[in-house]
Formats: C-alpha cells, sequence, structure tokens
C-alpha cells in the first residue's frame, strides 16, 4: 500500500455475515485497524478502548473498525465476550492485511492502524502498535485531519493566477491536467469542454494573440486553448450559457490540479480571439473561452516591476456579505 | 504545530545571512529536519546523509533544509568541514523549533524531521529521530507523496453529482463554501458570482421550482441558488460569456470543498427559473444560473430504483482525445 493515494479497495465479512467495502465509509474518516487474535489480551484491550471513544470518533464523522484472521464465530463470541461496540471484520487469508502492509516477514499480523481520509485516502498508518495510549493518539490524529479538512482546502486557499513562470511541462502532465478538467460535472453529462494543449512551435500562434499585459504568458511552456459552443452543451431558457459555465468548473478542476503538482496555471480572457482561433484552426461556430498559460513557478525576477508588485500583492476579495446571502436576494446591485 | 495544516510560516537566516521563509518553498516538497547542534557526530552524518540524496530529492522537487540554534558562524564552519550541500538555517532562540514541535520538556531540540507539500501543508513527521536510515525512509515518504500528487487529485476524483443526501449542514459550513467559492479566479478579479444560501423555510421557493427529475434534492438541508449577471463581469467579444464562465469557476470550488468536507454538492440545470427567482426575490436583470443541492450522503434507499442505479453506475466520460487536441482544432465536430 502506498501512503497518501486511495486506500486499496477492500471486501470483507462482519461478525454478522455482512459484506463490508471500503465504499460503504465514503465521506467519512476510517480508522481500519489489525490485530492478531480475537480474545488476547492486547487485542482485547484495544478493542475495549476503541468502543470507549466510539462516540468521540463519530462526533468527528470517524467510523472505527477492527480487522483479524478470525472467523465469524470467533468474532462474534469476542463481541459478545468482551462487550465490544465497533465493527470486526475477518480476513481470513489475510489478503486484505497485506494488501495494507499490516503482515510482519513470517506472514502474521503486524497490530497496525490506519486513518483513511473522507475522500479514500490513506494520510496515516501506525505500525508495531503498542496498545498503550493508541486508542488516544489515533483520536488526536483525526481530530487534526478534521480540523484541517474544515477549514480551506489547501490548494484552493493557495492557488494564485501568478505570472512568474516557466520550466517544463510534460505530455503525461498536460494529459493529468486536462482529465482532472474532464471529471467536472455537466449539464446532462454534456462535457462541452474542448482543450488544445498549445506546445513548442505552436505557441507562435498563440503569442501572436495575446494583449501586451499578458507578455508574461510567453514564457510558458504550455498554454490551453479552453474552446466550445453553445450547442455542445444544454439549450436552457433565460440566458443560462451552460457551455460556458460547465467549461469554467473544468477549467477550476484543472488548476486545482495544476496546484497539487507544483504548477501555475494562470487563465486569461486578455487576446485577440481571431487571432488565436486563425493559428490554431478552431472552426468559426467554436468560441474561443479563455487561453490557460502553465508553468512552473519561477523566480519574480523575470517580471517587470509592476507585475512584480502584483505577484506579491495579498490576494483582494469582496467581502464574503458581498458574495452570500441567505434565504433570499440580499446584495448591493451596483 | 498541527498536522495536515498549512506550516507555521518562519522567516529564518541561512548560513550565508540570507533570509528564507517558507514561501521561498512555494510549489516544492520541503523536508525541513531539526538538529541539536552543529559538528556533534549524528548530526553531521545526518547533514552529510541528507547531501548525498540531494539529486534524488530534487528529482522529487523536493528541498532538504536543516534548522538548529547554531550561529551564522558555526554553521558556515559545519557546511565547510563536513562538505555539507544543503541549507541550514538558524533558529538561535529556537522560536521556530517550538512552533514546529521539535523541543523536547526540557526546552532543547527534539530531533525531528517534518514534509511540508507543494501546497505548504505538513503532511508527515518524525519525531526522536534516530538517525540510522531515516534518510531513506524520508527519501521513501516524499516519493509516495510525490506520485500521489502527480495522479489525479482525490477530491476531483470522488466527486459526482449524487442524489442520495441529507443530514445537517451548519451555518459555518455554508460560508466556509462559499468561501472556497469566492477564492476562483475571475475576469479582472471582477467576482461575478452570487450565492443566496436557502436553508429551512425559504428551501420551499426553491423546491416549488424544482423540475420532476430532482425531487430527491427536496431532502437536501441546503440549495444554493448561484445567480449572476452579465454587466458584473469583464464585457468581452466574440459570446465570451465571463460571467457564467467564472461562475462555473467559483461552483467548482464549492464541490471541491464540499468533498473534502465530507458533503454531496450536486448542481442542477433542471428548475423553472422565474418560479425560483420570484420566491427568491431575485431581480430580473440577474440571471439564475444553477442550483447547488449540498448534504450529507444517506444510504441510496431514499431513492427510486432507477436512479439508485445511476448512482451505483460508474462515471462516464467521453475519451480524453475527444476532448484535448495538441497544438491546433483537431475534434470531431458532430
Amino acid at each position: 500500500m502506498k501512503l497518501f493515494h486511495p486506500a486499496p479497495k477492500f471486501e470483507l465479512t462482519d461478525s454478522q455475515g455482512e459484506l463490508v467495502t471500503r465504499d460503504h465509509f465514503a465521506g467519512r474518516y476510517l480508522v481500519l485497524y489489525f490485530y492478531p487474535k480475537a480474545n488476547t489480551s492486547g487485542c482485547t484491550r484495544e478493542g475495549q478502548e476503541f468502543t470507549a471513544r466510539k462516540k468521540d470518533f463519530a462526533k468527528l464523522h470517524a467510523d472505527v473498525v477492527g480487522v483479524s484472521p478470525d472467523g465469524l464465530n470467533a468474532l462474534c463470541k469476542f463481541i459478545e465476550s468482551k462487550d465490544l461496540g465497533i465493527p470486526l471484520l475477518s480476513d481470513p487469508h489475510k489478503g486484505v492485511a497485506e494488501q495494507f502492509g499490516a503482515l510482519n516477514e513470517k506472514g502474521g499480523i503486524l497490530r497496525s492502524t490506519f486513518l483513511i481520509d473522507r475522500a479514500g485516502v490513506v494520510r496515516w498508518q501506525w505500525k508495531k502498535v503498542r496498545v498503550d495510549g493508541h486508542v488516544d493518539e489515533v483520536y488526536a490524529m483525526v481530530e487534526q485531519l478534521h480540523a484541517a479538512d474544515e477549514a480551506m482546502n489547501p490548494l484552493v486557499a493557495v492557488r494564485r493566477s501568478k505570472r512568474a513562470l516557466g520550466g517544463k511541462v510534460s505530455r503525461t502532465t498536460i494529459k493529468r491536467l486536462v482529465q482532472a478538467a474532464h471529471l467536472a460535472p455537466s449539464c446532462f453529462n454534456m462535457q462541452p469542454w474542448r482543450f488544445i494543449a498549445t506546445t513548442g512551435a505552436s505557441l507562435e500562434a498563440v503569442h501572436a494573440g495575446l494583449k501586451g499585459g499578458n507578455a508574461w504568458a510567453k514564457a510558458a511552456p504550455v498554454i490551453f486553448a479552453v474552446v466550445s459552443r453553445p450547442e455542445l452543451d444544454c439549450q436552457l431558457s433565460m440566458d443560462r450559457e451552460y457551455w460556458m459555465f460547465d467549461s469554467g468548473m473544468a477549467v477550476m478542476g484543472l488548476q486545482l490540479q495544476a496546484t497539487q503538482m507544483g504548477l501555475l496555471a494562470h487563465p486569461m480572457a486578455g487576446f485577440d480571439p481571431a487571432v488565436v482561433k486563425k493559428g490554431l484552426a478552431i472552426p468559426d461556430d467554436h468560441v474561443l473561452i479563455a487561453l490557460v498559460a502553465v508553468g512552473r513557478p519561477v523566480d519574480v525576477d523575470v517580471l517587470d516591476a509592476a507585475q512584480q508588485k502584483m505577484e506579491r500583492a495579498p490576494r483582494e476579495r469582496k467581502a464574503l456579505g458581498d458574495v452570500l446571502a441567505f434565504d433570499r436576494f440580499d446584495f448591493k446591485t451596483d
């Protein structure tokens, strides 16, 4: 198992014979702990201590689930005799334990605990667990993760349309960025977005259309042309131009994926669409919505003084109350 | 310091007297290691072992930086005499070490290492480090994190417009969701999006306008009405309706923040805008772009059979080649 990656999928049976899978916990934290054998003293204490804190974990939207090679009968007896209140799963062939890397060299269970986040990603592991103090330690970790997840998403928080970029971007990365865009939702799943990745010589066609204020973008190793047309999306009443809206959702996915990959992605409206459309052979009936320059961050020295200042200036946003109202339209309409 | 949260900001001086801050590493991984004292045997070995792997770390876009209470002179001598190739920072009052929790009970340095990701978030820590094997262990962790970050963002990957939702959503959460939306970029930073959060009694005004296929949304504790109008954004040539595009970017930020918080967020186009606009007192000259239902995931049993099937069906997307071309427009235009 790799840390930071989605947890291995598993399908195990609980003490009642019900099938329990990883996806059962979607949207919740999962504390999955592997223990060697029902009814032994350490495993009993671990199960009882997790049971005692079950409500605390639940307040953080966390489920605690134990896994051992014991059969259903043994699990049933263990739960009843020790008054355990958490689900125990049977992994008789230790296949799931192996996937999680919870086996020792001899193939026995290594007492281990894994913390899986609400998106299904393994975020922390404890191996060679000593039962003393372990449940408190796990709880403290869930608490920190929960607090972080209730706060602003770090990619949303640090994403900025910066200008000091350069370096190289591989084809694999370009594909990954568009894959992220392509997972956006759209009206009736129409997927109206089209991305032209310009690199190398084809960048000239884009550069020719850039407005002066966007000259910095000439240093970008890739510039995406985002293209669509109204007919590629739902046709809705009352000015709802969904091809633009859905394309916006896709482009935001691209930007956050770029941020995760340590790249800058800067959408631009300042260009001459006629020039760029001609240069990239975009048909007349398609709209060139935006250009998105992507590259690695470089030192701000490459920018002119005015743009260096913008780059360093704090982010400006209207007050939240200017864009959020409760229950009825209640905004200043200036 | 809290794990999973943005790393404490720091400003320290390196052995050359240059100021080094957390933001210096934006877009790169940072391995920040605290060691007790220059020139002692353990610290020398740790510094030399990190130096030996410096290029390997660099390939993963990772910088390794050491921190100790030593003064600049001591650091200079340490680097020269031991042939170290990594920056060493001076934290004479141990203030940064304290912020990171790298002090022992007596106020001395606890040998510790922190792995900070490309967005500035602390993702792993090692405390009471033993030098033997440590650098390899850190490298393996950076490798796993890097591989995960090059793969699909987990929130983008698991976000789906699901229907089985319910539960409660607090005002704090509503604000957090709109804050995430509000950090989207927009043309000339115009921020054209407006969100009306309908909860409680005001939900009726929205329910009255929902199309039959969206009846499931009546179980949502909050439905956002996303509102804008063309004049709130840049006025651009050639059909570029930026108020729709920028609002789309904002709504995607909201959805990913919701996913991080364990919520479902489902944008809908299927409603009667005239009815909902009237119910929420939205002026005629504003467009009701979309409704976004938000709630906690519940069992799919609440849905009818057809919708249960949709909920369980795999996600469908066009092939990547249908939405990504290189260097020129090269799509099927059907």
